[in-house]
C-alpha cells in the first residue's frame, strides 16, 4: 500500500512523477526480466474496461475475433522485404523446445501480419470469401532497449485487427473507418483529445503502402501516438500469395489493413489528466467509480453507518442490474485507519467519486461527494443517487475532456514561426507545432537531428489551419502539406 | 465453407469425425507450426463467451484480474523442486533477443506460479495484505509430443487464479470454491456434466499439495479433464519468500492455490454434444443463437421476407438492449444458394435455432422454428418471439445437460466388477468404472501398463457409490477409498 511520501510534482521531474505515479497507485510493476512489466490490478481494471469498450465498437462494425499462434517461423517474416527489415532486430527467438534444438528458429510475434495473411491465403478462394474482418486480442515481444511502463515495454498486450478486401478502396475504407473508432474510443472513453492524420514515409509501418495515426498531447507537452491504422495495400497479399477469383472468373490479389492499439494507452491515459496527488480516471473507464468511506466514532454509528453504506451498494451496484445501469462502488471499511489517509491512498489511486457517509448525513438522508479532479465538493440526497451519481460522473467525464482539449489548444503553435524560433519552443516549453513541409523527407531528418521533434502526422483535414501554410518552415520552399511536429514518446 | 461431403460418423472413427468436425465446422485450423492452432471465429466466439461468463463468476467471487508477463527466468522454475521435475522437460526456451544470445534463457511460461508467487513475495508484508485474489487470462506454452486441436496444443489459452492466504484452511476452502464455480459453469453453461474429485499422488499438479479437478465424460466413453483447482500449501511460498507477519507479530509463510481451465474446453464441448451432422452448441455459449433463413421465390417475396427478417434482428437483437436481454441473431441472406444448402451448414456449425422464414409464414404472423439437437419443427407466433425464443433457448440448454447426464449415467459402472472384467470394460465399450483402491500407486501404475485406464479422481461425496466398496478391485486388500477408473484424453 501506499506510504505517505507525496508524490514528485510534475513540474519537478514528469518522468519521475509518473513513475512513481504507477508503482505507487498499484497500477503496475517491474518484472524480473529486464523491460517487462506486471499489470497490476488497479490497472488491469482500466485495460479491461479499455477492452470491453472497443471490443463492442469492433463487433459492432462487424469484426469479429480469432486467435492465431504466438510462435512464427523465422523464415515467414522475411517474406515481405520492409516488414523484415523493420521487426527483425527486435525478436525474440525461441531455439529450443521440449529439450531439443529446433529445426528453424521460431519467433515470438512482434506484431502478426505474416502468420495472419499466410492463413487468409489458406482460407480464401473467391470473391465470395471477402471481406475478412478479423481482430485479436494477443501479447506481442519487441526487444526495445528503453523501456517505460505501459508506455515501452518488451511485451505489451494488444488487439491486432487484420482485414482483407477485394479492392483497394476497401481497404482504405477500412483503415479510416478504424481511425475513427479509435478517435471516438479516445475522446469519449479515455477523454483524451487526438489529432488523427497521415504518417510520413519515414515513419509508417514496416510494410505498409500509408498508416494513419491518432497522436495525442501529454502534461509535459510530448506527443503520444496512441494508435495506428495501416493500409497494407498488396503488399503481404503478395508475399503470401492471397489470391481471390473474382466475379468475372479472373484472379486477383486481395488487400489488406492492419490496425492496433496497446496497453501504452493506459500510460497516455495517465498523462493526459492525472495530477500532484496521483491518478485521474476518466469515470467510464474506472474500474471503481465511486468509494465509500464510512465516518464513525461510536461502535453504534458504525454499524449504521456500514449498514447504510452495504445497502446503497446493493442497490446500485448489484450484479443484477444490466451492466449499464450498474454503478462500481467500493466500500472502504479498513479499520483502524482514520478517513484522511482513505482519502489520500483514493486520490492517488484515481477514483472518481469519494462518498463521505457520516450519522449526522445519514440524519439528513444525505451523503457528501468529492469529485477526484476539481476537488469540488457537494452534498447529494441519497434518494437521488440513481440518477444523481450517472449525472455527475457524465459530467466529469466530459469536463476531463474539455479541460485536456484546452490545454493542448493553449500548448499548440498554429501561427508561421520561424526554424529559428521553432528550436526555441523544442528546446524549451515543447508543444505542437503546425508547419508547412517541402516534402523532402532529408529536411525531416536535418529537424529531427536538431531538435528530437518528428513529424507526428500531415493532419486530416479538420486539424488543418484554417489558412493552409505556403512556404516550407525549414527550407522556404513552397510546401506540399501542413504537418504537425513535436516531441515524442 | 464445408463442401458437400458427409462427416465421417462417430460409430465409424470418433477421432476422425472429431477432428473433421472442428476443421469443417471452421472452429480451428493447423497453424504452420507443429502442435498450434488458429483459433476461427466460429471456435473463438465459443471460448469468449465461456471467458465472460467465468469471469463473471470469479469477479463475484472477490477475484481480480492482472496480468504478468510471458517470460520466465529459467532459474526461477527451478526453484521448486516437483515444480522444475514436471514443467522443464516441456517448456519452449528463448536464448536470442534483440540479436544477442542471452545470459539467461528465458522460458515461455508453461504456467505462471514460479512468476506470480516471485512478485506476491514483494507486495506482501502484513497479514493486511491477505487475501490476493488475483486472475489472469494469457497464453501458455508446454511442449507437446502428441497434439490434437483443441484438446493438447504446443500453445493454449487459458485462466490462471493464483491466490495467497494466511492459513492452510482458507487455501483450502478456496481451493473448493473454485472447483464448485468450475462444476456450475460447466453444468449450467456448457450442459457437461462432470463428477468432481481429488487426484492421486501421481495425478497431481507438480508441486501441489492436493489437486481436485472435474472429469466429464465424452461421447466415446473416455474422460476428460476439464479443469483442476491446486491446494499448493506452502512449497512454493517457501520457495519464493512469500512471508508475512501476522496479528501477533510473528512472521508466517502464505498458503497458495492456483487453478485454470482451458480451451481445452471447446473440444469438451464438442465432444459432449455435437452428432453426425456436425456441432451441437449449447445455446448460452452460442456465439450465434438463431439464424434466419429467408425463403423465398420471387423478388417482391425477396424483398418483403428480408425487410421482415431484418426487422425481427433489429427487434431482438438490437445493441441498445441489455445484453442479457439481447438474442444473438445472423441473417443468411446469401445469393445463389439454395436453403436446403444454408441448413445443412448451419448444423453443421451447431447454431441452436434455425428460423425458416417465408411469405406464407409471414401472412399467417409466424415463423419456424428448428431446434439442432432434436431437429424438431415449431410455428411459432412472430409477436411470441421476444419470450418465446429464449424459453426455446433454455429448454435446449437443459435438455442437453439431462442427454449429456443420462448418457454418462448409462455408461457408467457402479456395482463391484472383477479385474477381468474391468480388462474387458476398457477393451470394449470403455466407460467410468468405480471401484475400491487399496491405495497403492504401483496398483494404479499397473492398471494403467495393463488397460490405459488411469485414476481420474477420488470422487467427492456427492458422486461416490451408496454402498462403499470394501476391497480393492484389483488386489483385494481392504479399500482406502472408491476411485474412478477411465481411460482418459
Amino acid at each position: 500500500m501506499a506510504d505517505d511520501k507525496k508524490l514528485t510534482t510534475r513540474a519537478a521531474d514528469f518522468s519521475a512523477w509518473y513513475n512513481e505515479l504507477v508503482l505507487r497507485a498499484e497500477l503496475a510493476d517491474y518484472a524480473p526480466v529486464r523491460g517487462c512489466m506486471v499489470i497490476r490490478p488497479n490497472g488491469y481494471g482500466i485495460w479491461e474496461r479499455m477492452q470491453r469498450q472497443l471490443d463492442d465498437m469492433f463487433k459492432a462494425s462487424g469484426h469479429v475475433n480469432a486467435y492465431f499462434p504466438l510462435l512464427i517461423p523465422q523464415s515467414y517474416l522475411s517474406k515481405e522485404a520492409e516488414h523484415v527489415e523493420g521487426f527483425a532486430p527486435e525478436t525474440a527467438v525461441v531455439t529450443h523446445g521440449g529439450g531439443k534444438l529446433l529445426e528453424e528458429p521460431l519467433v515470438i510475434r512482434p506484431t502478426s501480419e505474416t502468420i495472419i495473411y499466410s492463413m487468409f491465403a489458406k482460407w480464401v478462394q473467391s470473391y465470395r470469401d471477402l471481406p475478412i474482418l478479423i481482430n485479436q486480442w494477443a501479447n506481442v515481444v519487441r526487444w526495445e532497449m528503453r523501456t517505460r511502463l505501459f508506455l515501452r515495454t518488451l511485451e505489451f498486450l494488444w488487439q491486432e485487427g487484420h482485414t482483407a478486401h477485394a479492392t483497394h478502396d476497401e481497404a482504405e475504407t477500412e483503415t479510416r473507418r478504424i481511425l475513427g473508432i479509435y478517435r471516438t474510443f479516445m475522446e469519449q472513453y479515455m477523454a483524451m483529445p487526438v489529432v488523427t492524420g497521415q504518417k510520413t514515409e519515414s515513419e509508417k509501418f514496416a510494410g505498409a503502402l500509408r498508416t494513419y495515426a491518432c497522436e495525442a498531447m501529454m502534461q509535459d507537452n510530448k506527443a503520444l501516438q496512441a494508435g495506428t491504422s495501416h493500409n497494407l495495400g498488396q503488399n503481404f497479399a503478395k508475399a503470401f500469395e492471397l489470391k481471390f477469383q473474382s466475379a468475372e472468373g479472373t484472379e486477383e490479389i486481395a488487400w489488406n489493413t492492419s490496425w492496433g492499439v496497446s496497453t501504452r494507452m493506459v500510460g497516455g491515459l495517465i498523462m493526459t489528466h492525472s495530477d500532484d496527488k496521483g491518478l485521474v480516471c476518466p469515470p467510464r473507464l474506472a474500474p471503481i467509480e465511486v468509494v465509500i468511506v464510512p465516518i464513525f466514532r461510536t461502535d453504534g454509528d458504525k454499524a449504521r453507518v456500514l449498514a447504510a453504506a452495504e445497502e446503497l451498494k446493493a442497490r446500485l451496484g448489484s450484479f443484477e442490474r444490466p451492466e449499464h445501469l450498474r454503478r462500481r462502488i467500493h466500500i472502504d471499511a479498513r479499520e483502524g485507519m482514520k478517513p484522511g489517509a482513505k482519502y489520500y491512498e483514493w486520490e492517488l489511486r484515481g477514483i472518481p467519486l469519494r462518498m463521505e457517509l457520516g450519522p449526522r448525513d445519514l440524519d439528513q438522508g444525505q451523503c457528501v461527494i468529492v469529485r477526484r479532479d476539481t476537488g469540488a465538493k457537494q452534498p447529494l440526497p441519497l434518494a437521488e443517487l440513481e440518477t444523481a451519481l450517472p449525472a455527475l460522473l457524465e459530467t466529469m467525464q466530459a469536463d476531463l475532456l474539455k479541460a485536456a482539449l484546452a490545454r493542448r489548444e493553449a500548448n499548440s503553435i498554429r501561427e508561421r514561426i520561424s526554424y529559428d524560433r521553432f528550436k526555441e519552443v523544442m528546446a524549451g516549453p515543447g508543444g505542437f507545432v503546425y508547419a508547412g513541409w517541402c516534402g523532402d523527407p532529408a529536411v525531416e531528418a536535418r529537424v529531427k537531428e536538431e531538435t528530437k521533434a518528428t513529424i507526428r502526422c500531415i493532419p486530416d483535414p479538420e486539424f488543418r489551419s484554417a489558412e493552409p501554410p505556403t512556404t516550407c518552415m525549414v527550407t522556404g520552399r513552397p510546401a506540399t502539406c501542413e504537418v504537425l511536429w513535436a516531441k515524442a514518446y
